[in-house]
């Protein structure tokens, strides 16, 4: 099924050059945005398609667009995804869909050459800055600037546990510029990180809307005391205080989830001050997130999200203040798009099936300013986040050839109008 | 009741200027063991003594030693407690009793040269290293290796969360030495670090005994995944599992505790791993304790902690281990010591009242080797560990009048011979 063994290897053969950037022990990569390891990925990334004839330019919050002009004048096909990771994060979770876009620019621009035909669009690789939203909050900022959700200065102006602002780090590792991208449409192709294309034997997931999220920084508020010394009744203890948050957060995700709609409730950040041994602590920050793929049950989970809080203000003798919040409304992807990537899958002969994304992309937010195809390839057991995250050969490969047939037919005219 | 004014205002002076060292803005002063701030307090107290006829010596941890040599050849009376603080902690704990020491001392030397007499024993005042157990753990340090419990080798080899080893730090801050105390009893005087002095208006806490406390370093494991997209019944969140242990400890404490007796728990240090915003903790390291003033509650609420953790792998899906723990039980302090100092009190018109001590202190492990006499001071509301920490001068006065009568006495040959 794939494209030629000749193109399959050569992605391959990138794949496992690309993977050694940041590369940990236990097989996974840690290139957390803007680090030495992401600029050395990015670098990396440059070299490798300006070999084939891209030209690389940066926008102010470190976008990475490498363009393929086929079609002087026309305005851009974004294809794209993020070559940041999380901690002892997986190879494939980004990295897969940026490297698949190259290959699909790559593939095309031979035909197109072979052909002698002038496309109705150009094509644009885009590696968007920090999707992963680890070392600078919140996640998907790149995306989320060049859509204009976010303004750049407030991104720029953002900095890590360490102090250093994304401006900094960005200069540092000395990608970023002042570039503009003239987008028509958008596809992204990325690793399921679920396991429903595994658990119902399908190659191609076609993403038909995002969840719903509302993620909130919390901040419980104690009184530093001896923790020998200080007795029960006389304690304002922070850590108990968001202790029992996240647990509440847990059961809302239990109690709301119905076999319709599934409620997700999350807490994987939290920081304890002074965090020593003996002082209670006096405040902790935490984030707690609620996603659900219904509007109105993650409603009333959000509703009884508050209510907790407000119950255990109260039984831990604390005051929890909400700090900033990311609300994402469900949204589901162009309807046409998705007719477009079922027929191409059937061209290919690729099972495929509709799915929904629990994880936000990139595509989240373009979606909201250009039609935009969202299309997942298999996650093994659904791992993510995780250096045992897996996708096979096969599997990536085909994702390639679908993108490549998608994005096909898109500069023939298929799914935007110039 | 003050000895007198000019010894009175030269001891608060001293305080002053001591509390420059490490003072916060709220303050207090931060001086965990063996940083900057920790060495510049310890070479202004050298200072200080030196002025005053004393040599200064230290041992192979670090504990510092300021002898006065009255009886040449006689064991030492130790007077002691530490001048390393929490973070952000108050400027009394500890540091008020290292002090209160020294000014017993400098008193008793003139009136010792004023009566021509030789008296039973030199006096030592003593600085234990790392009391606090804050940045280098378990607290008690340097007087645990003193008394033998903890070995020398082992104390110098704990390192800090950067890594860095007790020895290097006291390397860095040149405060260590091979000297050993030929020791034959110890006082200790520190503010109470409860309210029960302010509560029942008395000015001076004879220590009973001190609470038995079990202090226990977990590691909860669960496993790295996607917290957008993996399901809840696909995730092992060690996050969960140590807020689930929190909460736990809390309940035991409401419901072990009776009229009769008490029980405290406490978690205040807490490290999430990897701690990003989305991405399920793959582990989570915490520490628990449980304190009691009666043996065999604290060995049911331990009992019940232990079942609860069994209970928290189940519920919260993950496994947890149990490290390094750390067991003092429940000690009474001499009568005989307490007679004197009741008598010493009664002698200087100072009200006072049988107290227990629910924090740590050093004398908790020289009673185990010497008579040992430890003596409270009022705190104001209890608050301590805190910035906001505070006992008042005439409180403080009152401390080191009683703190002079009790080893003039002890010198006299009243509470050990020999």
């Amino acid at each position: 099924m794939t494209e030629t063994t000749t193109a399959g290897e050569a992605f391959l053969a990138d794949f496992r050059s690309m993977s050694t950037f940041g590369a940990t022990l236990g097989g996974g990569v840690e290139r957390q945005a803007a680090t030495v390891a992401d600029g050395q990925t990015r670098n990396w990334f440059r070299g490798l398609v300006e070999g084939h004839g891209f030209e690389v330019r940066y926008d102010v919050v470190g976008n990475q667009f490498a363009l393929l002009e086929l079609a002087p004048g026309a305005p851009f096909i974004a294809l794209g995804s993020h070559l940041d990771s999380q901690p002892l994060g997986g190879r494939f979770d980004g990295a897969y869909g940026v490297l698949a876009g190259a290959h699909a620019g790559i593939r095309l621009k031979e035909r197109i050459e072979a052909s002698g035909e002038t496309p109705t669009f150009n094509i644009a690789v885009v590696n968007w800055f920090n999707e992963e939203g680890c070392r600078f909050k919140p996640s998907m900022m790149g995306s989320s600037v060049f859509t204009g959700e976010l303004p750049a200065e407030h991104a720029l102006a953002t900095t890590d546990p360490q102090g250093v602002s994304v401006a900094t780090a960005l200069e540092a590792i000395g990608t970023h510029g002042d570039f503009t991208l003239d987008v028509a449409a958008y596809v992204e192709i990325h690793i399921e990180q679920g396991r429903s294309l595994e658990d119902d034997g399908l190659t191609i997931g076609l993403v038909e809307s995002t969840w719903g999220a509302n993620k909130y920084e919390f901040v419980v508020h104690g009184e530093q005391a001896h923790t020998g010394a200080t007795v029960i009744s006389d304690r304002h203890d922070a850590l108990l205080g968001a202790a029992e948050l996240v647990v509440a957060a847990r059961d809302i995700a239990n109690r709301f989830s119905t076999d319709e709609y599934m409620v997700i409730t999350s807490c994987s950040e939290l920081n304890v001050f002074p965090n020593s041994p003996v002082v209670v602590a006096s405040r902790v920050n935490l984030l707690v997130d609620v996603r659900s793929t219904d509007p109105d049950v993650l409603a009333a989970a959000d509703a009884e999200l508050h209510h907790r809080v407000a119950k255990i203000e109260q039984s831990a003798n604390v005051r929890i203040e909400r700090g900033a919040e990311h609300v994402w409304a469900a949204k589901a992807y162009d309807a046409a798009g998705m007719e477009l990537a079922a027929a191409s899958a059937d061209a290919l002969g690729l099972s495929h099936g509709v799915v929904r994304t629990l994880a936000g992309h990139d595509s989240t937010n373009m979606k909201d300013i250009v039609p935009t195809i969202m299309l997942f390839v298999p996650s093994a057991e659904g791992i993510s986040h995780n250096e045992r995250e897996f996708t096979n050969d096969a599997d990536m490969l085909a994702g390639v050839d679908l993108l490549t047939e998608v994005t096909r037919r898109i500069l023939d005219g298929e799914f935007v109008q110039r």
